[in-house]
């Protein structure tokens, strides 16, 4: 299946615009869990079987991994998502930004090793950073674009011509990169207008919207202002704030509860009433 | 020793400005090693013994790593490094980018995991990007400024009140991020006048000079250009016009052709003559 169709089919068959991020963090996962056997996979498996029939995707973070040498728990989780949970997108969060040759086996490090549906590149380097990512039909690049931290504008708004730069990338990824339909931005909650102005630059890009919780994001502005006008193209993430709940009944309700906020204003199934902004 | 011991350290016991990239490509290495036990760390052994002592760094590229599984060739690597070449630095290639905690995980992964002194670091997401990479007094963070390829000058350049980013990223590195002596910059050979800009703003901070050979930039010119005041400040990679130059004896050629050519016009050693530039 292409990629634009494994989008469509993780909205359709969730019903949901949440993706959980996961962000393993020995110190902060139960304690059973950590003190057992590989904890990072047993973390991961424990949150994937809790809330995966209310999110379209889940998002393992890299460095989360990277950082205890937990790769092959990486692989392992995935993998376990894919038997699980069919429909769900797997993203791998690395962000990577490099060019040419090395963008290609970045490409392959999320794409063939990992066999990630999606990974999130950093596009500081350039075109070259973004254009390896994108050689194949059925696997997304994830831009970032405008993201959520304070320090993050005075980088994303500098201007080329008079046009932030977050526009300007924005512009590009919908006119020139997204030949296969494959391209997706990373588009923050926290500046509402920013992202209504990331909206109307690329109106049919699909967005992974982190910075909803935790970083003040508001789910009611962003399903105001960040649908396309076939009322879809959300994929709004939250990590920290479910994953680290509490009990597993608490882990459920948090995602719950975010699930039912990134309902309303628009529907995210497929043969539901469609909104148009 | 803190890091800004090391560096002079290993300019001073190397007499050189060159660094090499350990790209380790299957397809590119000798025969006999691909089909051998752990490609990888047998190439990077290989290219290790064979220029060591014709450089002040070595800078494993992460993700020629990661597509094929090589972790721990990668840190095999690194400890070889270490124990064969003590002086010589270890620069971890991974341009990683996240912000806050993600970004304190990316710092244990180059720092703790791989025990590397030096990481590269992508701002795109702004200081909160930097900072977490600049806690420890004898690692050191090397920060994308202005890179060498066609499309990253659209980027870089883009203005903030009329500054372009690479000049003000360079800006802030010099006069804010350096407090523990240990902020590097990536400064491409391929745009001498932006490379000198980078100086002038700048004047403190060693750079890693990606470009020269392969891409086109002119060692003569970095070495015109580049140099603090006190001579210093300058490590030159290059990586695939070395490792991939033919038989051992070209390797070690090759490496000494451009350790000579970047040796041109300012000291690298410590208590040899100095350039006022």
């Amino acid at each position: 299946m292409d990629f634009s169709g494994k989008l469509t089919e993780c909205w359709r068959a969730s019903g949901s615009r949440l993706c959980v991020g996961l962000d393993p963090i020995l110190e902060r996962m139960p304690a059973a869990i950590a003190a057992g056997p590989r904890p990072v996979l047993a973390f991961n498996k424990l949150i994937v079987d809790l809330v995966g029939d209310l999110v379209c995707a889940f998002k393992p973070q890299f460095a989360h991994h990277a950082a205890v040498g937990a790769e092959n728990d990486l692989a392992e989780t995935i993998a376990y998502i894919r038997a699980r949970w069919p429909n769900v997108l797997v993203i791998l969060d690395g962000k990577r930004g490099d060019i040419g040759s090395t963008a290609e086996m970045y490409a392959r490090e999320a794409f063939e090793r990992y066999d990630a549906d999606a990974a999130t590149v950093n596009p500081f380097m350039g075109e070259e950073a973004v254009l390896p990512f994108l050689d194949r039909p059925d696997r997304g690049a994830i831009v970032l674009c405008r993201t959520t931290n304070p320090t993050a504008a005075l980088i994303q708004r500098a201007e080329v011509a008079g046009e932030p730069l977050f526009s300007l990338i924005a512009r590009r990824a919908e006119r020139s990169w997204n030949r296969l339909g494959n391209v997706m931005l990373v588009v923050g909650s926290t500046d509402i207008a920013d992202l209504a102005q990331v909206r109307r630059v690329a109106p049919t890009l699909p967005f992974l919207v982190p910075g909803v919780g935790e970083q003040g994001g508001s789910a009611a502005e962003v399903v105001r202002a960040g649908p396309r006008a076939d009322g879809q193209g959300l994929i709004v993430s939250a990590s920290r704030s479910i994953l680290y709940a509490g009990s597993e009944t608490a882990i459920r309700r948090a995602a719950e509860a975010v699930k039912a906020e990134l309902a309303g204003g628009a529907p995210v199934l497929a043969g539901g009433p469609r909104v148009m902004v």
